[in-house]
């Protein structure tokens, strides 16, 4: 696996990651690492490798997107010495273009979506061992929607930073167009972006799949 | 117009019409009308017929189906004495059977949703002058979208039965479909159901459209 | 219609026009604009001009006299870039004379409301495509009465500064004296300051018509 | 004085009586005796005459109309076996007919409240020394003001019985009347109904002087 | 009367003044007075002399001691500009010594006590028109109990500033040893310090007959 | 000791004993025992006679008089099948007469007290292996002062009734007169009842001593 | 799988099953099945078996004991018509025994634990597909303390009613000694019982492969 | 005894120590003492000591380790100018190294630890008359478990540095073993920490003890 025992991994993102993480650092006592995939993930980890002393950290923020990332990097990503850096950002990025059409200073073009990611990801390699893109995603499986194909435009954008930089990249989108073959959006969020409990293992799934976590037989 | 002046209107159905209504009656000071288009129904009535004397009551209940509106009727409708009787419902009836599939008693499929609206058309008219019925409907522009394509159904038996009683009939659906022509439906509801301040005002004018309402000029 | 279409309109006052609008700044998600007639406004226009993109930001202020507005003008208004400005003031200019006739430093006296006005109209008209001034009201019928009789002279004062800056003037007063000809000053406000919202809705209607809405057919 | 050592006086009434009275019975620890003018009148009566052992009892109800004193008479007056009994009602019964005027089920009209004091009186005094009744009021100083009028009107009803029982009676509206030649209404209340603590020490004067209460030198 | 038409009088003191004020000054609109004596002292007078213009403000502070009062003199009294100012205080000064009796450094002796006085009353007379000196008092009526034999020593030190100022001079261990021939003291105030409302009415009219008060006849 | 191994202990009361116990038996996990005396009589077993498995129950109600025990006694006290049964009541039956003087249904006198008291006894002792009657004080230094006069009455019933049944009868008014040589009663009660945590400490002392208890050397 | 698509589990047991689950059934809409185990493998099992339609219903209830089971299992599971019936229960059987070692009457004893498992199983399977018994445990790693070694009686005991009855059976207590071999029990649960989210993942694994689930390769 | 009549006792340390003491300094009105065995140590040596006059200060502050009593202790402690100085200090440099291994920065290592409590001392030897060093402890019987035997090295560190300076030491760890030999851990706390009230009373008598505390005969 990907993660190399006794390494930390910080996981940052928005409102999708937060869910009542603690301050000013997502770690420790008392469920310090809120209840999001992240907590899954860390979960699954300790489970399957008991022995890795891996630890992980939630640094999500409800309503961030790249911007506001960009504006908290150092403090909340860097100063934190990590080993592997993980970001799920982009939602709010787009979702303010179509809940909050008029308020534009709100808006994150695609153009600056990627600028700021390729800002996050080239001022982090040089001090970690590496990072891991997750995408975002829109539960929405008509891909003629305009938000949801904003959405793929945005999650492409990210695959090209990841590509560029050959991260590991978690396609969480196609993750729910699989899933929503099976359920209508509404079984897992009723806004089509807030997970329950079942679609947080999916996303925690996929992003353990991704850095190569082997499943108990 | 359709009221006469001094009748007394009841306007009954689920969350949409509820929005924190007064109980066991919603009406009367503090704003016990609530906050949905029940309220701007009222305020335009009172508007732009200053002499008329209107009675508006706001009856919704959040979560309610045709199932509990059946159970409720007698008191929550018939003995409170209406000249006539609004019923927005179906939302609920189609919305369990998507965000929680296998709680299949939850479901109020559509044979018994029209069945349960004959009974309530048929035990109402009677004592009234008269229903108008609103259709059930899902902010969703895809109509190839299961829980949208369900939704039509409902709608078109509302209508099915509008038809048979020659009682006006509302298609909110129509009304947000025009409008999903210029916005996305997160600009009206995160959920595609409850709409913010601007989506009551469109249920509001479609419902005052259909009872001849006479707007300034 | 005096809006043009993709215009940002800011409309500032005091708790007439607040009614829990969101802080720094009125609009945006989560009914930020807040329940008064701000919030009528926008969804009539929305409704009637549906392609009109009008951005309308409510910065009314709970208890605020044209001082207040002096005061906070730079960062509330000016700050906004606005297009339109609407400003609906003087309530508690005079409330404070006759509520708590011994504070006399709460007092804002005719003078220097006038000369405040004043300041706000020609320090905004220079940034902007023009202003709409709303007037102060009081919904007691009787014109006899000091508080009443205090109220129309600034409501003149106002209606002074709108002609020298030809402005539209929304004589709100006009509006409430003719519906009280048709129900108690109780039936609209406890106070008759603070209406329900059926007020609020006569004080949209009044805002509309001095800006050229045309109401559907 | 008309109170006697020794005895206990009960004061009824509606929400201008109440202010946050103990239950079931406002009297006792813990300032059980409400905030308003009835807690003036025991420590004014406890001031002037220490030796006098007066019990006073609050059994004030917010939103209640002589129909309400009818049906909880019994318990909430005669079960206390006071040996006086001092009412102030009438306001609500007037109010509902112009804040709510198509609510008319909560409509108290001028026979019935009549008929309503009436009942209470004559079922009380046979058991009890006496009663002292006190007038409604509207802090409304035009009497053409249609619901200063009404009170008016219930006012004089309130008069005649206590006339044809031969029992004191205090002119509320008459002390407002004085009141408002010296300040504007909302200096006692904004709502024209509900006095600040100056408006209650007034009503309890009032009362004061109506029991023959000598004042000290 | 000593107090003129149209003059200030702020009253300060302790949390038998405070009593729920609004801060940062007690006075104006919700019952800013507060609930002590003060609002009954305002109440009465408005009620003796409804043409005076009376202005009173409540500046009393929970556990306050001399010492905090001349920390805060100048923002809370001076800078106010009264032309009147009450102060009741000292109970604080001497509670501290039985309650607490090892935390010595919340103890203010009878020197600094009469020194802070003199500092109060020398600094604020030049800047007004007159001050009244209200004793503090304990409900103790065995005057060899050592707190209330303390509570006498300060009265006296108060009476001594008074005098030397020939300023009025309030008695209330009078006013409540008086009392306490006819009740108990717990029938005043469990603590033998925070008086009930007919406690709050008898330290009113004790201020109001030290400043020439006409009751009514 | 008296209290034997294994043996269970109700200790019931007032709010002296009560303090925060839990419902509907005070005892148990979280504390079940509440914060008084009661608590500290049941560490201070358990630090002195680690081997004893004495149960400690906290029955205690706030407000109660022995008219309250008589009535939940069967369930409170019998229902629990105690070994023995503490009672220490008396505080209210006094505090009421000079609270609240004019409210005589809430007396409980002498007789009745002393009356009240035989009958727990007499129904208890068959059941249990004995009693320990605790007094009621007052934390009053001055014995001419009515309240403890009474309340040295109605200690001396206790004693009478302890004395005819043979029971160890705990003197809690010695208790705090020796204190009160030592200390003013506001640094243990402001109140003169209710004691800070040192003062329970006596109680719960007085109360061992009582039994026998061996203090550690 | 033992559990077979379309069919419906309910897993009960004590406060580590309840965790905020919906009452009075805990499932549906806003996290009903609440946030221990249970809605772990609720989502295990949805991410594994996509087409599955399985229904995973919480009924636990925070302090039962196998006693509180019997009295509640009418209603709380047969009622409920399920396929499969998971019971972990047995942790308060013992802990009261230890932690409230004089509170006999809230002990289960081990004849009793076993009776009671036993009337559960017998009176299940013949409405349902078959049961899974899930063992208690106590986070100690030291088999010779005294509530470790009670525990392991408990769990042979549910042991052998699974054997008896030829039902899976979920070791816990292995589960947690295996993970304690790697950390303290202080870093899963402060008090040995209740599980952090790592924790909980531990239990819903050890059910998953006892029900034969397959994880992904 | 060690403490001399007049002297200051200043008690610091953790959570065990801190319950609810008041900020910023612990001690007078209101409970500020807090409710642990700080409070006991104060009513014990007030009941036993009448005259003597003792001050004790509560300076706990939950979860703090050595590291924070560093950080603190000119201000919580010198500041203060007491005679004494108790230290109860070490579970949270022990437990965080169990409860959050992978967290290090949290853990205070046994080095640091010494030489922190040295730095501590030495100090503050010279502005007072003496410490008394208050062993860490884990309420676990079995030595060998891990955090239990680093506990006992911790309270070994505390001992040498009590030695060095020849300074009291009170060993807790060896007065809860002795209880734990009666009772299960979790009788006294569920986590092995936080003593119930029975705990607090054992921690009391052993610092009473070891300053020559004279129990009552």
């Amino acid at each position: 696996m990907l993660l190399e025992n006794g390494s930390k991994l910080v996981m940052i993102g928005d409102s999708v990651t937060d869910c009542e993480r603690a301050r000013p650092v997502g770690e420790g006592l008392f469920e310090g690492i809120g209840r999001s995939y992240v907590s899954v993930v860390a979960g699954l980890l300790d489970f399957a490798y008991p022995d890795a002393r891996l630890r992980v950290v939630n640094m999500g923020t409800s309503g961030d997107t790249t911007r506001n990332l960009v504006a908290r990097w150092q403090t909340d990503v860097l100063d934190l010495a990590p080993d592997w850096v993980s970001v799920m950002i982009g939602i709010n990025d787009v979702w303010r273009q179509f809940d909050s059409p008029l308020l534009t200073e709100q808006h994150v073009l695609l153009d600056e979506y990627e600028k700021n990611l390729e800002t996050l990801v080239s001022s982090t390699l040089p001090h970690t061992k590496g990072m891991i893109l997750i995408s975002p995603y829109y539960m929405e499986p008509n891909a003629a929607d305009p938000m949801r194909a904003a959405m793929d435009r945005y999650g492409a954008a990210m695959a090209r930073v990841a590509a560029a930089h050959k991260l590991p990249f978690v396609d969480t989108q196609a993750v729910f167009n699989e899933k929503l073959r099976h359920v209508h959006a509404n079984a897992i969020a009723w806004d089509r972006v807030h997970p329950n409990s079942k679609g947080h293992i999916l996303l925690a799934a996929a992003f353990l799949n991704a850095v190569g976590f082997e499943w108990p037989k």
